[in-house]
This record gives structure tokens, sequence and C-alpha cells, in this order.
């Protein structure tokens, strides 16, 4: 059985932990115990430990075979790097804000594999471009991605599976796509669109800055889009309270405090917002890569539909980006990827026997992709 | 000449001191000179002044004839108490909070006359309903009314002519109306419905709790109703804004300060409700009294559309509040209303003389009621 270290103990890395101490010797680290009942419960060895010392996580890391990063996404690259100073293969879900590829040169001098960015979206949908590159030209590629509370509550009708800091960063950063060869910086929030889903109805779309880095592995496809998705209304309601200035980083007198609107604002959603154990919610996705293949027209449609497993009390944020997350841990393990350096995960997808077993190992989750190819 | 003092010069009592400039000698007290230099141009003396203390009050009104008083509503009643307590007569448009009535037995005692709520709702519609009540039997009682900027400003469509906190506070009050002859609380913000006015278009009305003074002097009309009017979607976005917490009272700790969300939220707004001394703004009001009268069925609608005058610089709001003010100013000092204790607008428009001359001296200010008779 090989040793997993699995750095970060919160919704997403508990899940993960849980299910490699299925066929792995697993061993989560957090300077949080909240979630340890549940990971000793499945018999994942538990640390408290101070994840933000870089020094620390080298020592931690060292008896292990393989690391899993999982920690929030501010302390992501700095964690990522302290592991490849350490040696250790990585597979990292912690979607920092920083280029990931600064680091290949460190990785491949340490002979390191350091997946990144492997969830959902940034993730599959990585997996899925990078699979249909390599056998077409594509032309348009397009994600459609949300997590969403089943229960729509005025006014927000959403609830955030981690922190809103994160979502409101999402809103208010500007969102890069690709058309026509040209990269379009748009503000955040634009482009809403209605769009209808089978099974959840209409759900309103609007540009994210989700490529990240198929924008720099994905130069020869002249359209990229991925969009997030959310109950219509939701995103004019962010809207008014940006224009309001309910989102301004710059400090204002309160009550003889000077207090940023920022840190207010997210303080109250945070309340608002908060997903309870018991809430049920879903994932959807619509992966859209379209093309020439074999000299025809092609269209490959992706829909993923996952609920939240109620016995287990796993969220489907947790399952989705989890078993993403851990099906690429299942490649390492097997030695069917071993890539050196950076690896974002259309890397992964670019072999088809990695797509296929990334695809299969979800599905005996219950994570299911479905394609549509017309 | 009859020796006026007016307390307070905001926007509103500035107005009215120079409206009654004309035929009047007039002082106006504040303790912001921000509108001296408006009030010295129209020849208004002006004393800088703390009205907070009601001794001070006492004395500055020792030399004058009549008092106006038009100070923030929560020095309302302190101010009017001291005012009779000097034996003076006042004319109030502070619409303080507390039961005027309190202070009747005091008024009486000082043989003083206080008029209160001598604005436009309250003030304009309750003497428009004490006139008809008098001369017919009233059944239906509506009022809609609202101060709009003419500019629609995303996200609130709105400005607001006094202080976001007072604006607040009747968003988050219960609302009492009558019906059936029972009184009726429903949450602030309730039965939003949206509805048509020649010149503007679609508003949306929703309960506010305007009928102050009519709860109690008008006890035989079944059905009474006041409706505040803006723009439609304000209210929704009030609303969001109040269930996801951002208006509540209890402090919560942000980045180390206690702060409580109602003042964070009245600061941010205020900015953001700023009305601007060029902005175009405009009251629009539409009283209906309905009933019996000579044992016919007759409906009077009076409408009101008045704007900012460009010219002048007055606001709409300080034109009709500020000459329904002075139009009952004028009675007193003309000996047209003479009754003791504390009055409400109903008691003037019960007088036909006084009726008829408040719409008449408004009329002239181009505050023009246009009644329709059916």
């Amino acid at each position: 059985m090989k040793k997993v270290i699995v750095l970060g103990a919160g919704m997403v890395g508990s899940a993960i932990a849980a299910d490699l101490s299925t066929y792995c010797q697993v061993t989560s680290v957090d300077i949080n115990s909240d979630n340890f009942d549940f990971l000793l419960a499945h018999n994942v060895q538990t640390i408290i430990s101070d994840l933000s010392d870089t020094n620390n996580i080298k020592q931690l890391v060292a008896p292990f075979d393989l690391v899993v990063g999982a920690v929030p996404g501010f302390m992501g690259f700095q964690t990522v790097k302290a592991v490849i100073e350490a040696n250790k293969n990585i597979v990292d879900i912690s979607f920092f804000p920083e280029d990931a590829f600064l680091l290949d040169d460190l990785a491949k001098n340490h002979n390191v594999t350091a997946i990144v960015d492997c969830g959902v979206a940034p993730g599959m949908h990585n997996v899925i471009l990078g699979y249909h590159a390599k056998r077409m030209k594509v032309t348009n590629f397009e994600t459609l991605v949300g997590g969403l509370p089943l229960k729509r509550d005025f006014p927000f009708e959403y609830k955030a599976p981690f922190s809103p800091v994160d979502v409101v960063e999402e809103y208010t950063r500007p969102s890069r796509y690709v058309e026509n060869s040209c990269l379009v910086t748009k503000p955040a929030l634009s482009d809403p669109e209605l769009i209808d889903f089978d099974e959840i109805g209409t759900l309103e779309s609007f540009n994210t800055d989700g490529l990240r880095s198929l924008i720099y592995t994905m130069p020869d496809i002249p359209n990229m889009k991925e969009k997030t998705l959310r109950y219509p209304g939701h995103i004019r309601l962010i809207q008014a309270l940006k224009v309001a200035g309910f989102f301004d980083e710059n400090k204002i007198n309160i009550s003889g405090a000077e207090i940023s609107p920022f840190d207010f604002t997210t303080k109250i959603l945070f309340k608002s917002w908060k997903l309870g154990k018991q809430d049920e919610e879903f994932t959807v996705m619509r992966v859209v890569v379209q093309g020439i293949e074999n000299d025809k027209p092609v269209k490959y449609t992706y829909n993923l539909l996952d609920r939240n497993n109620k016995v287990t009390g796993v969220s489907s944020m947790a399952r989705t980006t989890g078993y993403a997350c851990t099906s690429a841990v299942n490649l390492l393990i097997n030695g069917k990827f071993d890539r050196i350096g950076i690896c974002p995960p259309e890397y992964l997808g670019e072999n088809e026997i990695c797509f296929n077993a990334m695809l299969t190992y979800q599905f005996e989750r219950d994570v299911i992709y479905r394609c549509i190819a017309e």
C-alpha cells in the first residue's frame, strides 16, 4: 500500500483522504481538527499542524510516497513549491492565483510530477479538452459550471461551499476568454445569459476567469470560454452591491473604526451563504468541444450533474472536486502518468489511457460525465 | 411685519425661511452654516447655535411672534416641547417619531397652537382628508407618495433628499394601515404594486407607516392606507439587503472593530444616494378620497407632480414640504387658524377657508394639487 499525505482537511481535503483510504495508507494534516472524527472513522491518520510554515511541510511529507495539496488558495503556491523542494510528487487542488508554470523548472530539476488545478473547472474540463485537442482541430471550447444549493433562498439563492471571500474575488476579478484567436478581457459578471438545463431548469451564466492554464497550453484554439452558473437574478444583485460600493477595498470610517466595505460585506455574506451540513446541493457542468475531426464537423458535449451524498454526508462540491483529484492520484500510484514538471490537467487528458481511467474512476463513484457526440 | 424664527437651516428649513422672507422678518438658526449664503441673499438673518440644547431654544425664540420647527426628526419632539414651554406658536415639519398628542395638554396649558407634521405626507394629505371628512362619509382613503430623481442610476434608482438613516428606518419599521375598520400591521416593504403615472411612467408602491395622526383623529373611516413610491426594483433590492442581514442592528466583529451592519450600510448608501445640488428630482403624490356625499358615491383624486426649480436651485422636496409649511404659517399670521393645542394638519383642512387658502398659497408658488371629482 502506498503512503499518501493529504495537506488540508477541509471539506474537499477530507473527502479526498476518505476516498484514498480505500486503497492507500493515508495521513491528513490540518491546523483545524473539525473533520478529524470523519477521517478517523475512515481509518485516516490525523496530524494537527500549521501548514503555513513551509519548512514544516517539507518535514511532514518526507516519509510519504505522494502528496495531495488541499490547502486554501492563498497558501497553495508556497505549499506546492515546498513539496517540490522536498522531491515529492503532488496532485494539487488549491487553485492558487499564481502562475503554476513559474515552478516548472524547479519541478523538472527535482524530477517531480506536480499536477495542479485538478478539480472540476479547472480540472476535468481541462482533461476533456486535452483529450480532444490531440485528436481533432478544436475551433470552439466552452465550459459552463456551477455549484448550487437545491433550495433557493431569497435573496441570493446561493450557498458557498468555500469562503465567500474567494467567491467575491471571482465576482470582482476581470475575466479573460479567447475569441477569434484574441485574448479578450471583460469585466467580472459580464455577458449574463440564461441557459436551460434538464432536471435543473433555467440558470444564468456569466464570464469568470476560469481558463487559467488553457490560455497558454492551447494557443491554437481560436475560441475558448468559461462561464459560471447561478440561479437567475443572483448576478444582478451582486452587480448592484458592487456598483453601490459594497465591495470597495478602500477603508471608510464607521463609528470611529476604519473598515473596508469588502471585509464587511464578505462577513455579512458569510452568514447568508453558509452551506449547512444537511443542505442539499449539486454541481452542474456542460463542456462543449467543437471542431473538425477526420475532415468532418463534430461537436462533443459533456454533461455532469452530481448531487451531495446523503448517506455519507459528502457534498457534491467535495465529490466532484475530490474524486477528480483522486482519479489523478490513482494514475500516479499505478504509474500510468509520469510526465515531469508542472502538469495542468490537459496534460493528463492527452493520454487516452489516462483520460479513460479518470472517467472510469469517477464513474465508479457515481460522478458521471455523459458525452454526446454530434 | 411679523417676526418669525426658523429652527434648522437644512434643505427644507432654508427654503421655508426664504419663502417667509417675502412677507416676514425672518431669522434662521442652525449649528451648520452651509446654507447661510443662500439665506443672507434672501435677507434672512442667521444665527449659528446648537438646537439640541432646549434651554437655548427657549432663549432664542423669546423675541419672536412665531416659530417654525425644521430640525432633524430625532430632535423634533424636544424642540416642539421647548417652544410650547416658551409660550410660542409653532409650525413643525421635523416628522418626529414620538406621538405629538403627548404634548397636547402642555400646549393647551400654555395657550399655544402647535401645528405638527405639516409637509406633504404627512401634511397635505391630512389637510385634504380633513376637508372631505367634514363634508362626506369617507369609506376609502389612499395616498401614494414619493420623491424621486429624474435620472435612474443603477442599482437603486433613488436619491435621498434627507439622511439615508431616516429612509432606511422607513424601510424597516412595520407599517400600519386601516382595513375594514381594523388596524392592520404589516412588515415594512410589504404589498409592492406597480402603478402607472402620467408623465412619469410606472412606479412601485409599498406600505409605509405614514398615516400617523390619522389613525387616531379619523376613527370612523374604515379604510386608510399610505404607500411610498419608488422606481420598480428598488424595493426588491432593499428587501434583499434586509434579508441578507445588511440592516441588522446587532454589532458584528469586522477586522477587530464592533460594527452594526445598519451603521455600515447606511454609510455606503449615503454615498450611493447622495442628491447633488444640480440633480433634477420630482415629487409625485396621488391622494384618493372615496365615499358618500349627498347620498351619492363620490371619488376625489388629487394629483401632485412637482419638479425642482432650476432657477432658484430649490429642490422639489423642499418646495412641496416647505410651502405646505409656510402656507400654514401664513394662516397663523393672518389669524385664520387659532385652534389651541397640538394640531395635526387634518385640523387645518376641516376649515374651508384654511383649506382653500393653503391650496392657493401653494398654487401661487407652482405647487399644484389638481383635483378630479368623479
